[in-house]
């Protein structure tokens, strides 16, 4: 499969993934807000995926523009830098690119206008390809907790739509099946965007993955009925004691999978892991239109000024993980002690 | 509010819940074909609404035909009887219904065929009439359980759409709504057919009790937040030691409130209570049809092909269950033990 973001030189094109499965439709961004735009309606998503997209849209930005001084080019990345930075609050690769950008930014100042451009594209480009190995990385470590034979339930999207390729749970997912494990998987429909139901079937029907499609309110059942073994779960944001924000619904399924003795896990990037913040409690949840609920498409499915709370993310307590897959290897608990050790 | 369902002599009127909350539009059934289509296609649904509909459809059946003998009324009552069994697998009310209306003719059948066909009607009649005064008894007694200014989340439709009028679970947020008590409300959704999103949030809506709509995938994250003082559902078949069968996704909000120290309760009358079974192993499961998760109204969701299952109930066992509130008091565990106590 084709990369979700491909840098084109002038523009930055992108898989629309709000058409998916209908439609395998392009878009091109021509600049920095265009691909905004993009990432706050979820044309790419994907807690990785955003972060190469936004790397990608300053060095475009700052491409397109001159620069007198150092102190223009400066306050100029600074601008482009918050704007990207505005457009999704929860995941941290966003920050963690831009903050990766700026640090280079800032250890080179003394380089000529071009050559910092150059700089910058080279890193957001050494990022997303750092980001491809890390995902298979990811899966060459998580494919040992899989068991033979094994059903994984997994939530929203992780594949390769959502990072540079591969994917951190999905990648895990693939590894498995290349590796001949006869796994399958159940994929919850995961409300309200569908990602599950319309992302991630999509993917792994195209490589001829066993799935089968759940809404959200199911998972438990199947998990008390002894149908699943496994459950692996991206994340947009790892706090130093383990804490993980994921997608609206995973803090349930690890209770459920814990009340069920299923293994549950998080496969994510050590790039997803905010050192800065001790436990979840800090991380900021963001609240979405509520029309993502009310409507279904153009169909309104609730009745007229109906009161809806959106959020878009949940935070699963360390204790519920069982183990954290990184490109570095899996981490398991205590967190406090062990993810430091990653670094 | 009219009841959802209407006896109108020579045909039996409907709300046609499908439509809601686009459109209140009522069907008329003119034969039991016809009303057993509704019920298999949810147009009617919920235990108590679909016990009291098949009754109803019983007796217009039978007043619409001639008979030369008992033998033949019975056999005709028996053909009809088995139809509507047929038409939802889950919930005993429509079993109750259904066995008590035989119960009424095998005591009775020495009656002449028109006397027959009118003790039929009589009970169909009463036995609605009952629901409704079993709603209100089950409000009375579960208002007693809801604190001052409690937050109630709810599952599903259990209101005046789902029984004969007020409601099971929602006749419980009724009363505490009209004690005063200031209580706000939480509605899943319900995937994959929506009834709390389009049903729940009406019914509360119409009566200014003040609702929030929420993904079925949020529920954990709220009782996390401590956002959430109590579950209250309605059941669909509970068996003699209190493990309860109702709509897809209960079972996951029983272990969440658990785990979140929330108490969770179960309203229904006792008529949902089948003391022919011992446990929730023994209660048949509906699987619904792929399509109600595949598409969204018109609109398809998921790749082409892609495997789906669509249970339509869980079970959840009676160790999540705080007290069963009934028409006849609260049952509190051991249920084994205290269920008897009801008869």
């Amino acid at each position: 499969m084709e990369s979700t973001i491909i840098w084109l030189g002038d523009r930055i094109k992108l898989i629309d993934q709000t058409q998916l499965p209908d439609k395998l439709e392009y878009i091109e961004c021509f600049n920095y807000s265009e691909l905004g735009l993009a990432i706050k309606e979820l044309k790419v998503r994907g807690a990785p995926a955003i972060g190469i997209a936004a790397g990608m849209g300053i060095a475009l930005h700052l491409n397109q523009k001159e620069f007198n001084s150092f102190l223009e080019f400066e306050s100029e990345l600074k601008i482009v830098s918050d704007y990207f930075k505005s457009t999704r609050p929860t995941a941290v690769n966003l920050f963690w690119v831009i903050d990766r950008i700026n640090n280079k930014v800032k250890t080179n100042h003394l380089l000529a206008i071009p050559e910092l451009k150059e700089l910058i594209l080279t890193e957001a480009l050494k990022i997303a390809k750092e980001d491809e190995n890390m995902c298979k990385a990811i899966g060459k470590y998580g494919v040992e907790i899989v068991p033979e034979n094994a059903t994984i339930l997994t939530h929203c999207n992780t594949g390769a739509l959502a990072t540079y390729g591969y994917g951190t749970a999905l990648g895990v997912i693939r590894e498995a099946h290349y590796s001949n494990k006869n796994i399958s998987v159940f994929a919850d429909e995961t409300r309200p965007l569908l990602q599950g139901a319309r992302l991630t079937t999509w993917e792994l029907m195209q490589e001829n993955i066993p799935v089968t499609l759940i809404t959200d309110s199911m998972a438990g059942y199947f998990m008390s009925k002894g149908k699943i073994d496994l459950v692996v779960v991206g994340a947009d944001r790892i706090a130093r004691n383990g804490d993980t924000a994921n997608k609206i619904g995973t803090y349930s399924l690890a209770v459920l999978a814990k009340e069920n003795n299923i293994p549950f896990f998080v496969a994510a990037p050590t790039s997803t892991i905010d050192v800065s913040i001790l436990s979840g409690d800090e991380i900021a949840i963001e609240e979405r239109n509520p029309d993502e609920i009310i409507f279904f498409g153009k169909r309104k499915i609730a009745p007229d000024g109906v009161k809806v709370s959106n959020p878009a993310f949940d935070v699963t307590p360390s204790k519920y993980i069982t183990g954290i897959i990184t490109e570095k290897g899996i981490v398991k608990p205590s967190y406090l002690e062990n993810i430091p050790k990653l670094y």
